[in-house]
């Protein structure tokens, strides 16, 4: 039995609202009125077919006074039919991972016709927000009441609403009683159990589900160095073979537990069915503009921006401006060294207890400054990406990760190098190390969650105040959950989460065998971390749309790079250690020669281990094979019926 | 307008052999016509639907006394039906490349309905070879006259009929025509014009055309660095930064021609319609044996073959015997310093002319042993690596490789290592790269293709003698080309030349400081060798059948592999050399400290060169995009036409 797309009723009586979309203040009537009948017209109309409704009733807006607010649902059907077109992938009733169509949609999982569970509300609300990007332009030249905000065939509304300001924000609701549940299974109640990794994505979609499953995987993973390492700093080991042993296995391990994490991340997002979801053809992203042309690909008007002046763009700026920065950076490193030399003097010369404190001062500005720098260099860098002007979103995302990268990596270690490397004080580099990684903990957690969550608390009182004292006689609760909401703040993605991850893997790893303390610090932060980052998620920002996809994707890669500059860095530590040192008193060449032979087998052993662990379990293999078998043998199946069907 | 295979003519009056199956001397007439039936019976009837006759007819066979060789050809709609099921990908009219159906071949360029030339003789080989091996079993238990032939449903028919021995062979024809033209643009005139590519692709298929594409490609791309080495050789530069600047010159260069074949090769590729084509299902490979079970991917009965078992085989056997084989290799290698020392004592000892030329004995015979090891060892690792049991070919090849490089590079260059890092004789080591280099060199050409072409000419001579002698008055000139391709050597693919253009990438490669006319030296030694490996190909062997590729595959990863050990070789050569030992009097230390500096900057740009060099040119990239949008595009369209459609 099939339905149409033409036979649903746009006005159900029963409208669960999904997405709020909160225009500006002036917006003109006419404009409103496009709006509602593009989002209410059925599809083969050009519309979206979805259910729409302003937040308050006329009674209502008469006593409350502002009518901004809209809310966006859609019948089940036209959610199925939305989930088809999404391709998602759902567990069908023989046990394997099946791409959805309304046509067979009895052999899926937990489906029967009365049951509103078969999709989460977060895919539901995933399924609005793709249906309403899918609006497009048809024979309009402009926003009806707006001629600046022009159009063209083809063009995204939503997205043109959104740039012209005319749309202020789309944001999914959240689900109260939802979040509860997942709030007492996830974090309010310590205990030592693991997240509830399933719900989290059912509630925040599978990019935050997959960051915090690599936060709880990596925290464990650490365990082990952690353990090992703290012997070392309570009885002062500092034997030659024992130090050695340490890095050694510090250095394999961290190859190890990345390959891994790759096979659980299969694991899990098979049984998610982002493993198997296809890629959607990339639409340009919001702020991307150019000259109206053909694009060559989809053969639509689009506006084209030349490849060659964005790489002009990039070569010439933001390359020089980056490089500029790092020198800034090192600069200012200098600075605190100075600083340092200074502290030192004032102490040697009049050593009392406040010089004492004198000394870590240094450390604790430089640390200080360096979050500051990290976050203003972080807006140059989003500017400056925006400004050269990428058609696609992972475009701009893999442009700004590689800056920031970069610059944090040096901004954070390279005063860590120098003082290895250059003061060669190994004693020194212990003291930093621990400094900064604390420094920059405590900052992060204050910073990311705390603060934001007190100033939240603070302003939902007041919100709640405010409506109380209207002391009207309607039920307002969904009034103040939508304007409390409204106000959250934005949740920007996972790029912080993971960079402060990332961050604290250099740490952890850059340097293990002066500070082994260091991973055991990191296992206390992230168990910290881990209920400090979801309150964020529950309580400061608004609810995210959730974001399908397979892996942890460039940082992956951006861990598998740190952990082979380790692999350098370590060795050459151990080089410089005085322990070892001692073993070869009288041939220093020998010595190096060894040390970059051992590094080098090191290098190789991890390729080989990368290589020779596979990036997906055997049990993954096999069914992604079948699934590839089984459409093989369909496709000859319906060669062989096209050719003998009408001979 | 369709066809079905059911109206297909299986006895058509114009006959082409395309391929020749050979039986053995005494197979039962009762195999031969069950053979015979099976291959002519129609599709449905599980046949192959094939043309099937014997090479003699009646009176032929009286007089020539032998009737095991039969010749299969296939009706053009057959062919063209063939090319559809094996997912062809041809050059469409709007100058696209599509995947081939049967139902719009009048949308591809070149196809007329009377044109012959559509599909390329190789191509009709490839697909009558791929429906023989797709004939399979239905409710036989056994082949009819062998019960010791044992046959279970699903099995290859063609595979379980050359186990055991009944089909001796299967090798497609040559075209003599078309096999002179290409001789003629190939090879037989010298001039300094390209190979024909695209012609050796339509005649050989494309895993032979890539080998001589990368053949070229490398000689060509070998050729600056045989130019900049050649002053250093002439006028004996050896000043420091010149030699510096040479060796990071071969470095990032070796990095830069490997990027660039990539995307030549994916150039190539999706011309030839190989970029695009899906990969087939993978049958076991015919040695594959084990319990029949059910294939957890497939679901068909098939011999099951436990993993712990191969890996125990693997881990517990191959590897201590390749080990084994390292140590031999290297204790071999002991032994020809010693001899090396006593040729230079005799030498020193009465120097004469003779102990002059005795001191380049041991270099040469060392040489020929090397070879000779290289030989025995590859048939022990054939050997190991079926009694492995794996069940696909791809498996099985990736393992024969890996063990044969692994040991042909150690043969060949542990010396070269001995004497560069244990003996640190510079001259040495230029010595016996030269004297390795050209021996290789010279003793591959003899033995690849002069004395296999001279065995060949001298028993085609003897055939034609035979069959003169006969004095029948029948028309011989197919029967003889029949006999004679059949008493020639099979091609074995395409493993030994790329080992032997990888060996010689390490000779250039590895030690290029030190001996800078190995370029020029490998640049002559290609340049006849596209020649007789040419010669080798149309003379020597049998015609092989095609192998779609789409790219070089794992010798890539191996040329890449070569290219890193070359930075860390180089840099370590540049370290040890007097020159710039000479810039650094004091301390040794600092030397070695800043070549590690430089190896590893040398390494990260060689590791960011290759990420930003894209693996496929725009126009591909943007014709691969085109392609995924529109079936992305026709999905949708389907699934709109299946919703609405049915309502």
């Amino acid at each position: 039995m099939k339905v149409t797309l033409s036979a649903l009723d746009t006005y159900e009586t029963s409208f669960t609202p999904l997405v709020v979309i909160e225009l500006a203040q002036d917006v003109k009537e006419e404009t409103k009125e496009w709006l509602k009948n593009r989002i209410i017209a059925k599809k083969k109309d050009g519309g979206a077919q979805l259910l729409f409704r302003p937040l308050l009733n006329k009674h209502e807006k008469e006593t409350l006074g502002s009518d901004n607010l809209y809310l966006v649902g859609a019948s089940r059907v036209r959610l199925l039919l939305g989930a088809e077109a999404l391709g998602l992938v759902k567990e069908s009733v023989d046990g394997t991972m099946r791409t959805f169509t309304y046509s067979t949609r009895g052999s899926f999982r937990g489906f029967h016709d009365d049951n509103d569970d078969f999709l989460t509300m977060t895919e539901c609300q995933f399924i609005v927000k793709h249906e309403l990007e899918n609006l497009r332009a048809r024979d309009e030249k402009m926003i009806p009441g707006y001629p600046q905000a022009k159009l063209y065939p083809g063009k995204s509304l939503l997205r043109r609403l959104l740039t012209s300001g005319i749309v202020v924000q789309v944001f999914p609701l959240h689900d109260r009683e939802a979040l509860k549940k997942l709030e007492d299974s996830w974090y309010t109640r310590f205990s030592l159990h693991c997240q509830p990794i399933d719900r989290i994505r059912g509630y925040f979609g599978e990019t935050v589900a997959l960051y915090f499953g690599f936060l709880e995987y990596f925290t464990f993973a650490l365990i082990p160095m952690a353990v090992i390492g703290l012997p070392y700093y309570l009885f002062v080991w500092e034997d030659y073979d024992k130090y050695v042993v340490f890095a050694s296995f510090n250095l394999l391990w961290s190859t190890v537990i990345l390959e891994v994490w790759k096979r659980s991340c299969a694991d899990m997002t098979y049984r998610w069915g982002t493993l198997l979801m296809k890629r959607q053809f990339e639409e340009p992203r919001p702020g991307f503009h150019g000259v109206l042309g053909v694009n060559p690909v989809t053969g639509r008007e689009e506006p084209l921006y030349p490849s060659y002046k964005r790489q002009l763009r990039i070569y010439l700026v933001s390359l020089p401006f980056v490089c500029l920065c790092l020198c800034l950076s090192l600069h200012i490193m200098m600075i605190y060294f100075d600083l340092e030399d200074w502290a030192l003097r004032v102490h040697e010369e009049s050593s009392t207890e406040w010089t004492g404190v004198l000394l870590y001062v240094p450390s604790v500005i430089y640390a200080i400054v360096i979050e500051i720098m990290n976050r203003l260099y972080r807006y140059a860098a989003e500017f400056l990406t925006a400004w050269e002007n990428h058609r696609l979103e992972s475009a701009y995302q893999n442009h700004l990760v590689l800056k920031v990268l970069v610059f944090n990596f040096l901004n954070c270690f390279a005063s860590l190098f120098y003082i290895a490397f250059v003061l060669k004080d190994m004693k020194l580099l212990g003291q930093s190390l621990a400094t900064l990684l604390i420094t920059s903990q405590i900052i992060n957690q204050i910073a990311e969650s705390l603060l934001p969550y007190w100033l939240q608390k603070k302003h939902s009182v007041k919100v709640k105040r405010k409506v109380q004292a209207l002391k009207v006689d309607i039920d307002a609760t969904f009034y103040e959950q939508v304007v409390l909401e409204k106000e959250m703040s934005t949740y920007l993605g996972t790029f912080d989460d993971y960079l402060e991850l990332f961050l604290q893997f250099g740490y952890v790893s850059l340097f293990s065998c002066v500070y082994p303390l260091a991973a055991a610090f990191a296992v206390l932060n992230n168990f910290t971390e881990v209920n400090s980052d979801a309150l964020k998620m529950c309580r400061v920002f608004k609810r995210p749309f959730s974001e399908p996809s397979a892996s942890i994707g460039v940082w992956q890669l951006a861990f598998e790079t740190m952990s082979v500059i380790a692999v350098v860095t370590n060795c050459a530590l151990i080089g410089m250690s005085p322990q070892v040192n001692a073993v070869f008193p009288d041939s220093k060449t020998e010595l190096v020669l060894i040390v970059v032979v051992v590094e080098h087998v090191l290098l190789a052993l991890k390729f080989i281990l990368a290589f020779a662990i596979p990036d997906k379990p055997r049990h993954i293999q096999m069914k992604l094979a079948r699934l590839e078998f089984e459409s093989l043998e369909a496709l000859k199946q319906q060669d062989l019926r096209d050719v003998t069907g009408s001979g």
